[in-house]
This record gives structure tokens, C-alpha cells and sequence, in this order.
């Protein structure tokens, strides 16, 4: 792109690192921050800054927190004998949007995935196993995605925690609520028949 | 969104203020920039409030610039016996980078457009006009969108200019240039035929 300033093109270069943003919709972004009070822009940019310096991880279960604790850690409200295990904090939202769960959490920061040089080392597991030996929960639910890393990652997880005495659970595998049965993959409506439970 | 952080929320919804980033693509993007160095925040930061604080519009034509006049007003290689009239600033860079044109520009910043509640005073109508007294170019070009706002604004301006000795001049609408015929809007294809120019 031809930018006709420098400060511009700083911008639009900047604006377009970040993921799903090409030039254009950068280039939208940085006319739209130029039409707007200038209060806007710092505003942003300080919110940025703020979150990058300040943000941090919690030190129990490595969902993201302002403090040492995140809040669903130090809460004290949760069941603190069921930590589930999820991929990644989005994860977290996603459950906790349910209002399903009350227990707590620990962010593994990411699945096994030899393709992506992510192995075993980079993901938060030895954690997960001193969590397990010091808190002695009662249950490790593995919510991880159905995919294959997902499953490896289970696999794994399993093979690490099988000298302690906690039950594994994995989340249930099936046939989508509100999802017509005819449109269902072959080997979910498979495994949900094998996994079938019975009516209440 | 349940975010667990107060400053990830703060920073999701000042992103999610961005034209085309819903709340989803903002925490994307804010994890993105959690996970990456915070010296890569710090530069967007930078750079967005460096370009919204100095970039400020060229005093002669309204395109964006970094200093009084922009570069293409400032460089006197070009014809300034021409002058390009374009509703925003992706305009100048769309035909800059055609090659094709070497005069001068005027950005309106806007076409008049009642239903936005933008009116002819909205746009640099009058700054044109007086550009035209006092540097009494050769030829208007009115590069305008083949839009009801788009031509309501160059009859708008052709009424504006008519005391002046100038030749005002649109640009061409037809078939653009590589499109099958048979899938030309029968509006453009009608003009078209009407506009014909002889075959060279």
C-alpha cells in the first residue's frame, strides 16, 4: 500500500500483526482512530499496555488474573475437590458460561501437538501432577477437545496421574443438544450409542 | 464475557470499539498480544498514538500527511493544472496506485449524504471552491462512487464551481475492464452503450 504518512504506515503495520487483521481492515482501524477524539486512541493504547505489564498467571491453575490468585481460585466458594483440566482460558469462559461447574480449574496453556513442536514440556502438566500430590483433589475432569491432540494430551495426562489416587473423569462425547440426529458424523453418533446411558 | 481479569475486560472492549472486531476477535487479539513479548504491545501502543497525536491533514487538498502540505501537494512534480476530487483518502491511494494520474488531489472527507446527516457543509465543499478562485486549475475530475450520495455530491459541487472558468470532467462508467458482459448490472451496461467511445 502507497500510505501517504509515515506514522500511518507504522500504524497500519502494527495494527495488522495482530491475528484475523490484514492491511485493509488495519488500514480501516487506523482512519477510523483519525476520525475520532484523540482520547480514543490513548485510551486504547494505555488499556493495552495496562493489560501486557499487568496481567499475569495464576500461580495455582494459570488462568489469567490481576492478582497472585486468579479469582476463581481464591474465591473459596468453589468445590476445591474437582479441578478440571482444560486447553486453554477460552475454555475456562466456555464452562464457566454454563453455570454447570463449581469446581476449580487448571490451563494446561495448550494440547500435544508434534506438528505444532509443542510436546509434552510445554504445556503446564508437571504442575498439574504437583497440584495432584499436594492438594490430593478428589477428581481430575479432562476437558479437552475430541480432537487428536486433544486425545493425546488426555492420554498422557492419564498415564502421569496413574500413581495417585484420583478419579479421571473425561467429559461426555455425543450427539449435540438441539442437533438433528441425521446430520451427526458417523463416529460421534458411533461412540454415543457404545457410550449410551440410560434413560431417567 | 466472563473474563477472569479486570484489565483483559478493559482492554477486550476497548478493542471490540474497533470498526469490524466483535468481542471475540478482540480476545483473540489480546490473548495473541499476552502470549507474544510486551515490547510488541508497547510498539503497537506507540505507533497508534504517535499517528493519532501528528499525522494531521494536508492544508491544501485535506489528504492525511505528516507535515503542512502532503507529499504529493508539497513535491511539485506533479500537474497542478489537474485537480482529483475523492471522497476519503483510500481513494487517492486506489488511483495512485493505478499509475495513471500525475495531478493533484482534493479529499471531501465525505459525500453528502442525508440519511447519515451529512451535508454539503459536512465535507471541504467550500474549501475547493476557494481553491479553484485563487489557483484556478485547468480541470476538475470528480472521482466519485456511482452511488446516489456519490452523484448527489458531484451535481452538488458542479453547481458550486459553475461561476468559475474551469473544465469539470467525471470520471468514465461502463464494463469494468476483464468482467463478462452477460453478468454486467443492465443499469451499467445501459449507460455504457450510451457513453460509447470510438473504437482506437
Amino acid at each position: 500500500m502507497n500510505l501517504p504518512s509515515k506514522l500511518l504506515e507504522q500504524a497500519v503495520n502494527e495494527i495488522s500483526r495482530m491475528p484475523g487483521i490484514g492491511k485493509k481492515s488495519a488500514l480501516r482501524i487506523a482512519l477510523h482512530l483519525l476520525r475520532q477524539p484523540s482520547d480514543d486512541t490513548a485510551r486504547l493504547a494505555e488499556a493495552l499496555n495496562a493489560m501486557r505489564q499487568q496481567v499475569r498467571y495464576c500461580k495455582q491453575c494459570f488462568n489469567l488474573s490481576d492478582a497472585e490468585l486468579c479469582s476463581i481460585c481464591a474465591g473459596g466458594h468453589r468445590d476445591e475437590q474437582t479441578v478440571c483440566v482444560v486447553q486453554d482460558i477460552r475454555d475456562v469462559m466456555a464452562i464457566e458460561n454454563t453455570g454447570q461447574y463449581r469446581g476449580l480449574y487448571h490451563v494446561l496453556g495448550g494440547v500435544i501437538s508434534p506438528l505444532d513442536g509443542i510436546g509434552p514440556d510445554d504445556i503446564n502438566a508437571e504442575a498439574l501432577v504437583r497440584r495432584v500430590a499436594e492438594q490430593q483433589p478428589a477428581e481430575i475432569i479432562l476437558a479437552l477437545s475430541p480432537t487428536m491432540e486433544g486425545d493425546t494430551t488426555a492420554f498422557y495426562l492419564q498415564k502421569l496421574l496413574k500413581p495417585y489416587e484420583v478419579k479421571i473423569t473425561t467429559i461426555a462425547r455425543g450427539i449435540p443438544v438441539g442437533n438433528e440426529l441425521e446430520y451427526a458424523d458417523e463416529v460421534t453418533l458411533g461412540r454415543s450409542i457404545l457410550a449410551r446411558t440410560r434413560a431417567e
